[in-house]
């Protein structure tokens, strides 16, 4: 018999799971060699990726309220819209869902994978990296990035929406999905916007544990950079939701 | 006078013609000479296959619960919500309209097949191939897409949505579009995502039956590959729904 | 004071007017010499028109119910769903609504339309013209995509929805864009899917009448194609609607 | 503590920022050196700047009923939906909240406005510039275009949709955003579409005080036209809404 916890856990992976298989299935379409979808260039990418959010949300929201993104998570507990007792749960399965996604993605687009020769392509399928490195400018940019969806999550969860505090409703999925479309579009230029660890930890983690043909190294340099931003971003978002009147 | 069951046909049938004359009429655009869309690439096709099954599924949702697609009437089957009897005159009905739907898009772009000297490009306008042929992998990539479609719909027409149990409304359309344009970005670069067995099957009779001035082989070879694929994805799909909590 | 009837002219000849100023507005965009959105593709075309819909329809659904196409008047006429006696004066309004469109197009753009020579490119801002010249084959493409456009409307408008029987109200104004977005992308290929009698003449007789500094012919020898398949289209999916159960 | 007047400036502010952070978010994007959005077209720019308009009018409707935009302000108090009272307060927010958005916006692609030297690019990613540069049909494309906007707002805030008067909801970020995306797509050609005073000066005095290693002038012989057109724009829909029948 599931616990209500274990129910939200699953969820969370499930919907990791498939905001990953969505999204990053994008940029293996894009940058794989031999796909229908090669060369293809931003709107596709911008657009799956506000799609697998919508996906990702639509069908776990019942479950768990729908995070998938522990920078989600961490903002609805500081402003006491979800238990801290929770959050540990929830960024476990957040991160093992990532992995899952993107092994899928993996079998999906295999034979793509071993006639890819470019190893900085193949990384580009698992995890975001900047186009002009710069630790503390690619910090900003996430922050920002990731200041906006949170921001926009908390007012999104609020009570006149009428869901559970602290959760994501099946309705809430297209508002959702529209505000990471224009982030993508509109601040992914710098960082290819993380805006959530574990969308770019989880899948780091396979791309170093997965046998793939032609691998390079990870870019564990970079690995931190796409964690703490979106922290920071969350954490501002919180304050300001203290700030206004969060009664509206 | 029309009894409840041919009503139900009726519809899979208009539902599944509609699909496929929006679905393969933008490749028809794209792909064929001297129409208006030539040489556009993967982002009309993706938006205009998700806007086919927003179309076929609002349309017709009344009627039969718009399943369109025998992957998807055989997950509802399998999982109880949708009766066995009914499942062979849905089968015979998304194949006939999707015959139907091809046969449109033949009439509504007669010139251009007659203008179009490339058999390979004819024959994209009616089914399905992988652009790494390699069956294994081909059934892989259907069946994963696949059971992202099937596990949606299974959730979008569960009890919380008010539906009848087995039935897709006109306010699922929405939802179920958004999936498939997704899957069509994401899980689209290996094999074209048929991701049901009437839109590939249906229209590669059409290419079979039908006259044609530049035409080719059928490619039957590679025919059962998005029919065994997608039901692979179906079962999968239901049998996830068994494990989790599904009175969600 | 006005009448309720004079008030629906007053709708469609304003709505169709906002139709024709956005939907012919991305065509002046995409071919005038100079505009900021020159040499772009098929995307934008499709997918203002499908915005210049759902502006059209949301603005002036509570004024007219929103046909904003004689096709689309004609059809709900037959079915038995609008007053005949209306009928004159939504076509008439459409059409000078259309004409009155097209002004502010060429209003916005007017120093790009004197900065473009060709005269073929400046004519293709006003109306359509085939890919490939055919009368039969290009009144069957405008033919099928009015159905697709009239048997959507005819359900849309069904008393399932509870809007007035004959009437767009604002919340159809999303499916009624995706169904021309579908049509666009999918059957737009071989005519540039007129599929509305006064989207073509209303800009065609003002192509005739404005003054313009590049102009050539109006091309009056294809104006009857876009009339005679969209009335056709209407007629045939109509007819559909009587033999399948209406009182879905 | 807050008081109501200065919750809605707050939320004018908030959300102008929001709008300009998302939509010239997108331009630095396309524009800048080295981003990944790099030469990418107009469908991206467009998009964006709707979603903008989304996320904007979604998180800040409930405390401003999200104007955003001078023009749409003067057009509610002209039509006596919004208290004359309020609007100085409103216009000033808005237009502090764009100089706010477009320093985010500065402080997100910092490395990359170092590193585009044409001084013209980066301007561009404040403020708009015509294509062709002519005054009086500049006015004339930006007052169609805002026409278009306030007279669309005018309906939506009508007492059909039950909002406040003068107020826009979060459901109505959706059609809100589809009429700018529409604007964009098909009016944005010669101008480039302000449509908003504040969207134009509040970014062009950033452009002028903050500090930027590529900025040449700040073009401000062009800047009060993208002020007055927008205004001639309100002011005729406010004036043809009080023709056309009101109560609807």
């Amino acid at each position: 018999m599931l616990t209500p916890e274990l129910v939200s856990y699953l969820g969370e992976l499930l919907g990791t799971a498939i905001l990953i298989l969505l999204g990053n299935g994008v940029v293996a379409n894009m940058l794989l060699a031999k796909t229908k979808g090669n060369g293809n260039g931003l709107m596709p990418i911008a657009v799956a990726w506000a799609v697998a959010v919508f996906v990702g949300v639509f069908v776990t929201a019942p479950m768990s309220g729908a995070h998938l993104n522990p920078a989600v998570t961490l903002g609805l507990a500081v402003v006491g819209k979800f238990s801290w007792l929770l959050v540990p749960g929830y960024v476990v399965a957040q991160i093992a869902g990532a992995f899952l996604g993107q092994a899928l993605v993996v079998l999906s687009y295999r034979d793509h994978y071993a006639a890819t020769e470019d190893t900085g392509l193949v990384l580009a399928t698992f995890s975001t990296d900047p186009a002009i490195p710069n630790h503390l400018s690619n910090i900003l940019t996430e922050a920002i990035g990731t200041f906006v969806l949170v921001f926009a999550v908390l007012y999104i969860t609020g009570p006149k929406f009428g869901d559970a505090p602290g959760s994501l409703g099946a309705l809430d999925a297209l508002p959702v999905a529209l505000v990471v479309l224009g982030i993508g579009l509109s601040l992914g230029g710098p960082t290819g916007y993380a805006i959530n660890p574990a969308r770019d930890l989880g899948p780091r983690i396979a791309h170093a544990l997965l046998p793939l043909a032609n691998k390079g190294g990870s870019n564990w340099a970079y690995s931190w950079v796409p964690v703490v931003g979106p922290i920071i971003g969350a954490l501002v978002a919180a304050g300001l939701w203290h700030v206004v009147p969060v009664a509206l």
